[in-house]
């Protein structure tokens, strides 16, 4: 089962925990400085030292040549958090990809290595298991560039010392809608921690999807990073729970949205993106609520990989304008929750 | 059956058909100048007329003491088109009013006598015939304001002549999308006819529902009036039709707009009236364009009174404040679409 089709611990707040490391190796330069000979070398010397460790993990992984991937399919990688966005639009590197899309491990993104893992709810403690796991496949047979006092060596200095980005992707609708948003930035910023949009840096917090990560790599061991992310989660989630009861109390305006948006997104003949985001948000909330019980969070996190446009030309096995995708969420929305 | 709750000839366009002749007594001042105990006069042998013809058409009449309904009750009759929002107002006066709501007679209101008759559907004949018979009835025993050259008289000059106000109820939803609304208006008035919102003179055209009525009242038939009045809405029903096939044709933004409208009405918890007029109006027109099929004209036509806010209250057997209003509509709604 893809990690998207679930859901997991303190899943009515946590969509999903996202691990990666940033690795680059000793005998090559950093990829903005690559020869395309080098870059091809590095990525069969990953493929090689995964592929053929021997190790279990290493099963059911698939090699993907990035530049031989339609624009939709990359962007739809992209879509269920598995590349990033840059990465996706490149066209050059390649992916190194299991079965049921937990790892994900970019090859020239903006280091040589970065290994991915994902999964539903809260668990972060084992995205970071799974991720030092393959990390030490790698680290068998490669030689990584690493200083003594600075740690692992990146391309960007943010992320020398562990690589470690650790990511949780959350869902704070009722404290959005009371306007608490703007403060709970601010205030975990000064902990070192961001909040941004969906997919990341620059992007909009569409229906109220936040991603919360780490800032700091230097000076701080991985399981420091983790722990300090997990427990300001843990804050983040019961003001959420508490804020979502408060509205819950508030007289039938909540109650009414959520109806609505419900109904829209199962009668609805033409959906764009954004409106979907924000329907589909009041969805997931009534459901967490117990407002709406026939629907499931699985089916929810399911569809809001599954909408997305990239992934939604790439079922269609073609590209389509913007008016005939909003027509195809519609139709996928509507099949869905029928 | 109620005349509400049904639906009948043109009903995908003609909501109902309604013919009103304005009368009064010789004897007696017009209602404006008229001494309290004059008007008790007027309404016993208006009431005496009727009630004591022994006629067959004058059997399950109710005899109502306007000073004596609730507020809500009597709006409600005006939501109902049985009565003018300025008679519900006024809280004088008196109304016969039979079984099915196909016959209110309106006592002191503008006029001593207002005789109207309601149906279903595109029935002006049947309408202009009903009302001929209860004003025959009356003619047998009580005299008549009639003058040779004028007609009959009534206090607001035009009136004069016929008395008759024929109008019909119409959805227009298409005609009013297409933006062809204004150059309607403006051609039939050069006919003598006027089209209005959904409450007569003054009112807006939520929904899309408009009444058209004949403005003259002098030097025609009443039979000519009733013609011209149908031949014009002919006119118009094959106009809107048109329309409709047009938009229909035009890619799926329609289809999207009734399918959520209808969800919307299935599933809001709080509906205001004007949103819900606007919504309904939506759910007609995909109900007579065989978008959706679910759904029958006559539970509409009956939603559409059922939901107005007097009758509301009127059904919840109290006055509510706006916002209760607003959910017990939405309950109504739901229940009645369920």
């Amino acid at each position: 089962m893809k990690w998207y089709l679930e859901t997991g611990p303190e899943g009515d707040v946590v969509i999903s925990s996202r691990v990666r490391v940033a690795r680059n190796l000793a005998e090559y330069p950093f990829p903005s400085r690559m020869k395309p000979e080098q870059a091809k070398q590095v990525e069969e010397a990953a493929k090689k030292a995964l592929l053929d460790s021997g190790d279990k993990l290493a099963e059911g992984f698939e090699f993907i040549d990035m530049s031989k991937l339609t624009p939709a399919r990359a962007m739809s990688l992209a879509e269920r958090h598995l590349i990033s966005p840059d990465f996706a639009k490149k066209r050059g590197g390649a992916l190194l990809l299991n079965n049921d899309e937990s790892v994900s491990i970019m090859l020239n993104e903006e280091d040589h290595i970065r290994i991915q893992t994902l999964f539903a709810g809260q668990r972060l403690d084992e995205a970071l298991a799974l991720a030092g796991k393959i990390d030490d496949i790698f680290d068998r047979s490669l030689k990584y560039a690493f200083d003594e006092n600075l740690g692992y060596l990146t391309q960007c200095p943010t992320n020398l010392g562990t690589g470690l980005r650790a990511s949780l992707m959350l869902h704070l609708p009722a404290t959005a809608a009371s306007g608490a948003m703007p403060e709970l930035v601010a205030a975990v910023s000064q902990l070192g921690i961001a909040i941004r949009g969906t997919y990341g840096e620059g992007s909009a917090a569409l229906g109220a999807f936040y991603q919360i990560s780490n800032q700091v790599t230097l000076g701080v061991s991985e399981k420091e990073t983790v722990d300090s992310l997990s427990g300001i989660a843990a804050q983040i989630i019961a003001q959420e729970r508490a804020a979502r009861d408060a509205i819950g109390k508030s007289g039938p305006a909540l109650e009414d949205r959520i109806w609505r948006s419900y109904a829209i997104l199962k009668n609805a003949r033409v959906l764009s993106g954004e409106e979907f985001m924000t329907l589909v948000s009041d969805l997931r909330l009534g459901v967490t609520m117990g407002i709406i019980d026939s629907v499931s969070l699985e089916t929810i996190n399911g569809l809001i990989c599954q909408a997305q446009s990239a992934t939604l030309m790439t079922s269609a096995g073609r590209n389509l304008d913007a008016s005939d995708r909003d027509v195809l969420r519609a139709n996928t929305v509507r099949g869905a929750l029928a």
